[in-house]
């Protein structure tokens, strides 16, 4: 893709106000947004992270009043909800080490630094510590997202302004080990929405690239 | 773009461990780089952040140490060292608020209630959760850095193992307001790297993906 081309696309993008709640996106689309979600990076690969994709209309016209009653959560065609996990321990590095040996084949010991690395890294951090880099790690999630989306030609609003609480009880998460930290709807802007027109506001250059 | 066509980008992408320290990204592309960074969302628009953009090998040199000995950071094209302004004010808002209206027009006093909005949402925090947040913001850029130069075809890899204040020191940041959160070398993957040949380590979409 020519650099100018994803220029492009990321001016066209902007957080959609008003979404066409009378156009879906397509099957097809939706499962490679998906794709694009699972193909996120992360740090050491551990992807501590579930994606919650919400279309059922009476559960998106509940999480409005938790969303800051924005109306992009209903009007949107998929809501995504972005968790992460909570409390990551060696259970869960463990996981992905026996994942990465099924995908890479080898002998599994020689995954065993790699392993030790994680567990140290995990280990020095304290609970909090380790649920705020987890946290971390959905916000790469969502700026991926944010670029997929306008890369395929879809709007989407990125939303911290929610209730995570209110969306872990409506969604059935408490008592898990997920927790909600952003959402983010995605589809199609309405031809009403003016946001669209606006000039986009960003510091120059100048202001927030330094060269060294 | 077609989305089977992203996707073929994300799968292309991987976590580059050695760059052709001999190909460097031509000024044009990195221009484009550069404006992808600026374009990067953030919450309420507010852009906590400055990119510091390394080609100085004496300086790249310096920082391999402080970033666990990771070559990639002397060896690639363009470093990119991503970093978080601190202490975020009433001051970086009324400058935000100024600059949406110079690019937007209209009255000034039309954007108070936004302003209040935002005024409301830094006070309610403290200085830690503050400075969390805008290094959350961070790694929104970090995820967009990455995705955008898969798309334009360029290889990179994002890396939370430095020592932000090694960084902070080499880069001169000290005493000032930004502060290192991130690092990421951008360049050509070397036809060395075996790193490129591996399989991706994903979990499934039904481990990741929840429909509701």
């Amino acid at each position: 893709m020519k650099t100018n081309e994803v220029l492009e696309k990321l001016r066209w993008r902007y957080a959609t106000k008003v979404f066409d709640a009378g156009k879906k996106i397509s099957g097809d689309v939706w499962e490679d947004v998906e794709e694009s979600l699972v193909l996120t990076p992360s740090s050491f690969g551990l992807q501590p992270w579930k994606f919650i994709v919400v279309t059922d209309e009476v559960v998106k016209e509940r999480l409005v009043e938790h969303s800051w009653g924005q109306a992009q959560v209903a009007d949107c065609s998929h809501l995504v909800v972005l968790t992460a996990l909570q409390n990551l321990n060696e259970d869960d590095i463990e996981k992905f080490i026996v994942d990465t040996h099924e995908k890479r084949g080898g002998e599994l010991v020689a995954l065993n630094p790699y392993k030790e690395m994680m567990n140290g890294f995990v280990g020095s951090m304290s609970e909090a510590e380790v649920n705020g880099w987890a946290k971390n790690q959905v916000y790469i999630a969502l700026g991926q997202l944010m670029t997929t989306a306008a890369m395929m030609g879809l709007d989407a609003c990125p939303m911290e302004g929610i209730v995570p609480a209110k969306y872990d009880e409506i969604l059935g998460l408490e008592g898990g080990r997920y927790s909600t930290v952003l959402a983010c709807p995605v589809g199609f802007r309405s031809e009403e929405d003016k946001h669209s027109g606006l000039a986009k506001v960003r510091y120059s250059r100048a202001d927030v690239v330094e060269r060294l």
